[in-house]
C-alpha cells in the first residue's frame, strides 16, 4: 500500500510544544487537508527550539518522507533559530525578499503601530527557497528542495499556516504530485461500547478488501466508525460506498449520522430543516452547550439563546424555577431540570429547550448525589422528558460528557417524539 | 546543557492522529508532568497503526532518548497491532495478567454489562513487561525495559492515561532518576506586541545567566513570557526568582499577572478576594465566557450565570434592551452591549457584569459593520464602559479573541476604577 502513496512528515518546532505549555492543533489540521488531496502523513515529529534536534529532524523525516512541512520558529523573538538554520541546511545565504517587506510594511501601517528592525527582518529569507507570501501575517514561508524531497516552513500561528496551505502549499503539491486518493466515509454511533460494535460487526470487517480499512475512534461515550479506501483501481468509490452501506446496515439502530459531523451539528441540522428553533437553560455545563452551538455558522436561524442559571437566585428569576422545588428535591433533580426546560421555552420563545443541572467535581458531592450525578431536561411543545447520568471523570470532562450526552438525548427527542 | 538532563520521548500511536480527526492534548499533558520532575521531552513523534512504523519509531526514539513513553493503540478493537508488536519487540510471550483480568471483570460488573471474550483479551500483555494496573479503564499499561532504555505503554484514552501517569509512572521514574530540576516562571502580558516586548527587554535577554532561557509565547493577542532556568547548582530558584523580578519590573505597565494563569482565573481570583460576582451578557461569545468562567472548580462563589441573549428578542426580554435602542444604533453597538450589561447585572443581582455583541463571521457583516466588529460592555455598581475591537479572522478565533480582548478589559474595569 505504501508504495502507492505519497507519503509526508509534518515537523513542529517550539519548547512551548515540548514543556506542555501549548497544544499542537496545527499537525491535526495540516493532516486533514493533506488527506483530502491523497497524501498520506506518516509521521509527526515536535522537536524543541535547539539545533542539533531540529537539523537531526530534518535528517530524519527527509529519511522517512518525500514532503515535509515544518511549522513554528519563525517569530520576531530571539529565541527562534529556524530560519538561520534553514538557510545553513539548504546552503543559502540570507537575502531581503521585496514583496515580504512591502508586506510587513503594509501591515504595520494598516495597524497604525510604529515599526522596528526587528520586524522588518521578518522579510529576510534564505537565497535558496521559494518564498511563500503570507496574506495573514508579517512572517512569510519557505519551499525549498534538496535530493528529490520539498520542505515548506510555514510559522506557527495557526491562521497565518492555514492561509499559506490553503493559496499556496496544497496548490502546488497538487501540481506537483500525481497522487493517489485515500477516501474516508465515517459515521457516528451512540449507545454502544466499543467492544460490543467490534463484535457485532466482525464479520463485516473480516470480508472487507484489502485496500478498505475500518477504524475505531471513541471519543465521548461515542465510537465514530472510519472505512478508508486506498489505491489507484477504478471505480474506488463506488466501492467504498457499498462497503459503507453495508456498515450501515449492521448499525442503523445505533446510528447517529453517517456523515463526519460532531454531535452539535447534526442537531442544528435537524432544527434548521424543520424550521425550529432551540433554546438552552445550562447549570451545571456553564454556557458550554450554547457555546457549542454558537460556534457553528449561521446558527442564529435556529438557535434563540439561553439562560446559565448557575446560582439558584438565577433559576428563579430568569427560569420561573419555583422556590419549593428547589427546597424539596434540590437543583439537581428529574424536577428542577424540567422547570429549567419549560423556563427557557417560555423565556426564549423557541420550540424546543434543553436543562443540565448537575454536579462537575472535583467538590460539591454528597453520599446521595456523588460528583458526577447529572440531570438533564428536555422541553418541547407538548411534551417533555427528563434523564440521570452518572460521570466519573474530572470537572472538564464530566462537562463535555454531560453536553455530548444531553445533546444526544435532545436529537432523540426532536426527531422521535 | 543536554547532558545533565534526563530525555525522553514520546510516541503516540494511531491512525486518528495523522488523518487529523484527532487532537492530541495527551503528550502536552505529559511533558508538562514530566517537566516538573525535571525530564526533559526532547522530542514527540506521531505514528499510526502500521506496524513497520511503530517498530522504527522504537528503534529511532530509543537512540535519541533513555525514556520512551507510548501512548494509544492499546484499545479492543481489531485496528490495534501495538499490543502484539511491543510483544515481539521485546522478545516475549502473551499472557492473562490475573490483576488486570480481575480489573476487566470488576468494571464490566459495576456498569452492569455483560462481557465478551474480545473484553477479557485486555488483560493478556507480553511476560516481559511490569503491568501497570489501570483503575480507569481495562487496558493495563505495560513497562518494558532493554539496553538502558525504558518504554511505558499507555492506552490513548486521557483519562487513563493521566492516571497511570500520576499513580505509577511518575513515581517509578523518581525512583529511577536523580533528575536535575527544570524550573519555569511564566508572566502574562496584554496589549503589547511580541516584537515590541522583545525590543523592551533585549538588554534584559543579552544579559541572562546561560542556564536561564527566555521564551515569547503569543496567545489570543497576549504575549506570555517564560524563563527557564536548568542545572544542578545550588540556588538555582533564587536565582530565577531574581531574574524574574527584573523582568517584571520591565513590563510592570503591560502585565497581567506575574504566574501562569489564564485570563480567566485572573479575573476569577479578583473576584474571589474581594467576595465580588459577576454575570454576563452573551450575544457573539454565545456562552464562551461563562464557559471559561464555569470551567474552574469552585467558581459559583463568584459567578452567579449568564443570559445568551443571540436573537434580539432575548436581549429585550431577559436584559431589557429597549426596542428604540436596537433599531437607532443595532445589536453590535455601544448603547446596546451597554443596556446588555446593565441588565445582566440586574438580573443576576451581581456586582458587575460583561456584555459581548458582534459579527463572528463568516456571514453577518456590512461595509458599516464588517465581520469582526465587536462591542464589549462593562457594568458595575456606579460606572460603565464599553469598548470596540476589530478581529479579522475565522469564527472560532474572533470568538475566542473576544473573548479574552474582553475579559481583559474586565480586569481593568474592576481593578482600576
Amino acid at each position: 500500500m505504501s508504495q502507492q502513496k505519497t507519503e509526508a512528515s509534518i515537523i513542529t518546532i517550539g519548547d512551548e510544544l515540548l514543556i506542555g505549555q501549548t497544544i499542537d492543533t496545527n499537525s491535526a489540521w495540516m493532516a486533514q487537508e493533506l488527506n483530502k488531496i491523497g497524501i498520506w502523513v506518516q509521521r509527526r515529529v515536535a522537536v524543541g527550539d535547539r539545533w542539533d534536534d531540529i537539523w537531526k529532524a530534518l535528517d530524519e523525516e527527509a529519511a522517512h518522507s518525500r514532503i515535509i512541512l515544518i511549522t513554528g520558529g519563525l517569530g520576531p523573538t530571539a529565541d527562534d533559530i529556524t530560519k538561520p538554520l534553514l538557510c545553513q541546511y539548504f546552503g543559502g545565504k540570507m537575502v531581503t525578499d521585496p514583496q515580504a517587506e512591502a508586506n510587513v510594511r503594509h501591515i504595520f501601517e494598516m495597524l497604525k503601530r510604529p515599526m522596528i528592525d526587528r520586524n522588518l527582518r521578518q522579510a529576510d529569507v534564505p537565497d535558496v527557497c521559494t518564498v511563500i507570501q503570507n496574506r495573514r501575517g508579517t512572517a512569510p514561508g519557505m519551499w525549498f528542495e534538496k535530493n528529490e524531497r520539498i520542505f515548506v516552513s510555514m510559522p506557527g500561528v495557526p491562521h497565518e499556516m492555514k492561509g499559506m496551505m490553503t493559496n499556496d502549499v496544497i496548490p502546488n503539491l497538487l501540481e506537483r504530485f500525481d497522487v493517489s486518493p485515500v477516501l474516508h466515509r465515517t459515521l457516528l454511533t451512540a449507545g454502544i461500547g466499543e467492544s460490543f460494535l467490534a463484535e457485532r460487526i466482525s464479520e463485516f470487517e473480516d470480508m472487507l478488501p484489502k485496500n478498505i480499512k475500518l477504524a475505531y475512534l471513541p471519543s465521548y461515550g461515542m465510537v465514530k466508525l472510519r472505512l478508508t479506501a486506498t489505491g489507484d483501481r477504478p471505480g474506488l468509490e463506488a466501492e467504498l460506498e457499498a462497503e459503507f452501506d453495508m456498515l450501515k446496515q449492521q448499525v442503523t439502530d445505533v446510528m447517529v449520522v453517517d456523515a463526519d459531523k460532531t454531535l452539535p451539528q447534526v442537531v442544528a441540522e435537524i432544527l434548521l430543516q424543520r424550521r425550529q428553533t432551540l433554546a438552552t437553560a445550562e447549570s451545571c455545563t456553564g454556557g458550554y452547550i450554547a457555546h457549542l452551538f454558537t460556534s457553528i455558522p449561521g446558527i442564529s436561524e435556529c438557535f434563540q439563546g439561553g439562560i446559565i442559571s448557575y446560582s439558584n437566585a438565577m433559576k428563579e428569576s430568569q427560569l420561573g424555577v419555583r422556590a419549593e422545588t428547589l427546597k424539596a428535591h434540590g437543583a439537581v433533580s428529574r424536577e428542577t431540570v424540567l422547570e429549567m426546560a419549560r423556563g427557557a421555552r417560555l423565556a426564549a420563545g423557541s420550540d424546543f429547550a434543553i436543562a443540565t443541572s448537575g454536579i462537575m467535581g472535583p467538590g460539591g458531592g454528597s453520599t446521595e448525589k456523588p460528583v458526577g450525578t447529572v440531570w438533564v431536561g428536555l422541553a418541547g411543545q407538548d411534551r417533555e422528558s427528563a434523564s440521570q447520568f452518572h460521570f466519573r471523570f474530572d470537572r472538564m470532562r464530566n462537562i463535555e460528557l454531560t453536553a455530548m450526552h444531553g445533546l444526544n438525548a435532545l436529537r432523540k427527542f426532536i426527531r422521535y417524539p
